[in-house]
């Protein structure tokens, strides 16, 4: 029985591909010391903030991905061996197992998952880190009020499409932004977006956000950056929020890339960006899941997930939602 | 008797000349009306949010300054003529007079000054809009703890010098930016900073403030964007503070000038960049200006005045003040 891995083959110079990846066949663990188990992972994360961690060329929150170690990334999966008093077989746990079968844990940020509560894949989703991020960056960073015009970018990605969602449990007018129009069908139809345009059809940012919030947006949750970016930031509102959460636009540049000088807005409206992680919320983080647990029973939340199936197609599955090619939670299955 | 006036005569394009202003003879305003009163004005203030009012051409919190009308500003001075119940013939009050050497007014706006707490001029300075943006900008939007680092750009002018001095006296560590070596000398010793450096002597800011401040900086306020503030951005430290006061560095751009895109860092740091407007403090202006009246009579602020003589010289000041000519406050004494 093997272990089959991903690995950091090389860096990537601009956008990563294929071949920046590494499919390796290596044993799989075994606890041999008191406080290790083995989990045998179900579904594999991939998320965008993997992008920084493949370059050691800038500042980041986090140390750079070694070269050829297995990648970082969230999993869920089973425990079936330990030698843990708090992880027994069987139990299923969600942790930073990374790209690969069967991962060895000692316990380091893991947490049980409770299977009756939603599908364990939504433990890396809506009821994971995504779920989390949108739902500490939107109320705490963010403070929506009812009334307020909430404009959401990467919209029917994993995070902006729980964001969206309560934005409108919260009784805000909500403007996503997507890039397919199969996804802008998606936020108006099945998340009930107020309103929802596909980037890639429009020239004028400036012009359409304004077109579809005449009086201004008072939040912007950021996943995107770049020139989407700045028609936000021309058209916020007195004393608007903006919560910069991603900036997917800009991961693949080896060096800044210039846009105009905006930050006189911001005196003109006296509006705050603030940065956001979502592990600075970990004491907060159980409050987070019972209320997005509570809303998801209710029927006031729902989610969609999408899947690639093996190890193999991990890189596939990551260089897909890089393009924007998912809707919902893109999850590898293993 | 005459009132000597400036008026806006044409707007600027690009850096404002002398020829953008006029001189104007016109007769004195008398009180013809209940509630009205005439203020023989003793100072006036010239600021750099008027080289925005100067333009209509971009969105601003404000109206443009009218073109042929008399320039808009801060002025202290004595009523000579009064038909109204709350301001008597020879009280000192401040209010926006204009540019001119007698102003009508109805009393909106226009508060009593003191003259027992300190010199009148202070009205229009440290105990005026630049302190209380000052105070409440800092304090408020900064929030600086004891052992916090304090960048303030424009360190030498009105604002910054009095920022400066409030971080002092919250505990922080106080490093200022500044136009000359004679600012800088200023800041060090007669404001207690820190550290300086005098900008026109540096090319490599981010090395310069990585150097000053080798942990990075909590607290960035800041009254001059452009390229000081991308270097201020890439040194904050985690969960700092910024507070956009000022762009004077942008203001005569007729369009945004390009900068690189570093809102990511706003990630890596979870930092906040915040847009300041003292006007929004109004409410608080009767805490601010107790509470540097009494960091005045303590001996815990200073301040100094630049003065330039005569109606006819406001458009000087004014463009001199707007190169960074002044330390401290500019004021046009009549």
């Amino acid at each position: 029985m093997s272990n089959r891995r991903i690995v950091l083959a090389s860096r990537p110079s601009g956008a990563p591909t294929l071949e920046n990846f590494r499919l390796e066949d290596v044993p799989v663990p075994t606890a041999t010391s008191d406080g290790e188990f083995v989990v045998k992972v179900e579904y594999l994360s991939v998320d965008p903030y993997m992008r920084g961690r493949m370059s050691d060329s800038r500042k980041s929150y986090a140390p750079p991905q070694p070269l050829n170690e297995v990648m970082t990334g969230g999993a869920v999966g089973q425990v079936i061996e330990s030698r843990n008093g708090k992880f027994a077989t069987g139990d299923i746990v969600q942790g930073q197992f990374g790209w690969q079968e069967y991962a060895l844990s000692t316990g380091a940020g893991v947490v049980k998952v409770d299977p009756s509560l939603a599908p364990i894949s939504t433990s890396l989703g809506i009821l994971g880190m995504p779920g989390l991020t949108a739902y500490f960056g939107l109320l705490d960073v963010c403070d929506p009020k009812p009334g307020d015009t909430v404009l959401v970018s990467g919209a029917a990605g994993a995070v902006g499409s729980y964001v969206g969602q309560i934005a409108k449990i919260k009784g805000c007018h909500v403007i996503g932004i997507a890039g397919t129009d199969d996804k802008v069908e998606h936020l108006k139809h099945d998340l009930k977006f107020d309103e929802a345009y596909n980037y890639r059809t429009v020239t004028n940012h400036i012009e359409k956000i304004r077109e579809l919030a005449p009086e201004g947006i008072d939040v912007y949750f950021d996943n995107v950056g770049g020139v989407i970016t700045d028609a936000a930031i021309l058209n916020l509102r007195l004393h608007a929020r903006v919560a910069i959460c991603g900036q997917i636009s800009q991961y693949n540049n080896e060096k800044p890339e210039m846009g105009p000088r905006l930050l006189s807005m911001l005196i003109v409206t006296r509006s705050k960006i603030q940065g956001l992680l979502v592990t600075d919320y970990a004491p907060r983080f159980g409050e987070g899941i019972r209320q997005m647990a509570q809303w998801l029973k209710e029927g006031k939340l729902t989610y969609r997930e999408q899947f690639e199936d093996g190890i193999e197609n991990a890189p596939k599955a990551f260089l897909n939602m890089l393009k924007g090619g998912n809707t919902g939670k893109q999850l590898v299955k293993l």
